[in-house]
């Protein structure tokens, strides 16, 4: 027998269907067992030696020479800091310049250092920049949001295989954002309590589905995940900004997202993935209903017509990460 | 430079973007040029003679033995008429039993024989069996929406070939659905007329998405198209459920459905695609504001990280079927 769940924070619905349950191997790529990835790639516009093939880089971390982290302009673009954000209307259409911003941060020089894989340094260095782009980006006045996000693996929408994060920047708020707002404000009016940081005390209690717990965070795969092996990461001390936090926060996260990103690419044999940071708009950096968190989907499965049409996730699997891993 | 467009129907935005466009070509397969499909295939479910691999045929079209349409429960059903609907609430979490119905319709014996390559008559018939599937499944008082789709390929979410749709009826309406309506009745409540209806007939003055116009259709790649070449069918007479279709209606339909799904097939060769029906909620078949429609979504782009944090699709495709066949 499935399940519906509703998550509390979209109040969409979501089938767990446990009799099409799978076990982690059955996810494992067909013919892949642990790629192999080079340390360097001559073909790669990412690797050292390349520079030349990036739009020119807005910040690089490192000495010179020998750079360890580089920001560069999206070669390919969605939005972009030229023209204006006015609207226009015809009719029933609406539409706006591609005004905005959108950054690649590459994440390291070698093209074989995912996360899992660096060290405590080079991961807490690279949230700081996360953090150092927030900051740089919201300042154009016409910026509303800032989305910090991570595509790794072809099925997760790149075919760049050199470990990169992107920065997007948009003149919009997203009603998808304001959807998720309006349901937190009504929670904060209603109880006077933060819905995120009351889910995250739900699942603590529930416990079964908690992947990890530090000092500043709580790693959980949702009760109403969407997707296999969905995880996000809920810091404990209530704040509505990624922009917020503090160094030790940063330090922190940076292991336990290492220890996490470590343990899918152990036990999926390194999935692909999306991660996201969610964070308040840029004007809304101080509330008291929204809580940042870091959401990591594994793109195990596809998206097929019936959540397409109903926006109903179909999700085939329940278990812990920490759980296979024992 | 890219374009931002909102969406009328959902408010949610799309970016365009030019400068990443694609020619048709550039979305073909990798390795594939019109794969070869047997007419028959001894390992298919559901092709004749393996009819005992479904569960029991719930209704058989066509003469004993020779079956022209067979519907079968779905052998993984997300859900299913078994136990009751009842809601259950710990903290914030809320769930339900997964009850409901999930078919599959299995369109033709032939195991090669797609929407494209059928007769009139046959995908006439197949349409009739969609309304037959809703009729049938909306009788049970537990059931609020009925989802008609069709996953074609493996990118859309299914790894059978042979021709096959599914229903899905549920118990709830989702968000998703609601939200789509809130703004549907408020642009009603505002000027009196149809979403829709007025988003179709602005598409037709418009005139340069169109697709192909019948007495009785309007097919358009949208102006917020979310997907390369996403398509939708939309009737021309006003009615909110697809429940409601006339025998005309559905005659003109089949023929214009089979043309647009020839124009994929042939210019984006055999690309994987979902179809979905939208329709009214059984309790709303009868509403001025909303339109039944179908969406096509061919699947030749990945939602990726920035996709699934802001609800914002990239699309990177602007041509018109009519004119890449041209």
């Amino acid at each position: 027998m499935s399940e519906l769940r509703q998550d509390p924070t979209t109040h969409d619905w979501v089938i767990i269907a446990k009799e099409r349950a799978k076990r982690p191997s059955e996810f494992k790529k067909d013919n892949i067992t642990r790629p192999y990835f080079p340390a360097h790639s001559e073909s790669c516009p990412f690797c050292p030696g390349n520079e030349h093939r990036t739009p020119e880089a807005k910040v690089v971390y490192g000495e010179p020479g020998r750079w360890k982290t580089r920001v560069v302009p999206n070669k390919f673009a969605a939005l972009r800091p030229e023209g204006n954000t006015e609207r226009e209307e015809w009719g029933l259409f609406r539409k706006s310049p591609g005004y905005g911003n959108h950054e690649v941060i590459i994440e390291t020089p070698r093209h074989d250092n995912f996360i899992p894989f660096m060290n405590d340094t080079e991961v807490e260095g690279l949230i700081r920049v996360y953090r150092d782009r927030y900051h740089a980006l919201k300042k154009d006045p016409a910026i509303r949001t800032v989305i910090i996000l991570k595509n790794h693996g072809r099925g997760a929408g790149t075919s760049l295989e050199h470990p990169h994060s992107q920065v997007v920047a948009s003149p919009i708020v997203p009603p998808f954002v304001r959807r998720r707002y309006e349901i937190a404000i009504q929670h904060y009016d209603n109880t006077g309590r933060c819905l995120y940081c009351d889910l995250r005390e739900n699942e603590l209690e529930a416990s079964e589905r908690i992947v990890a717990e530090t000092d500043y965070f709580v790693v959980v795969h949702p009760f109403a995940s969407r997707y296999p092996f969905e995880t996000w990461l809920m810091p404990k001390v209530h704040n509505s900004s990624f922009g917020n936090t503090s160094d030790e926060e940063i330090k922190d996260l940076s292991r336990v997202l290492k220890e996490v990103l470590l343990k899918l690419y152990v036990s999926l044999e390194n999935p692909d993935y999306n991660l996201v940071i969610h964070t308040a708009p840029v004007d809304d950096e101080h509330k008291s209903y929204f809580l940042w968190h870091i959401q990591i989907i594994p793109r195990l499965t596809l998206a097929a017509g019936f959540e397409l049409g109903s926006g109903i996730y179909i999700n085939i699997a329940l278990q812990r990460l920490s759980e296979i891993l024992k």
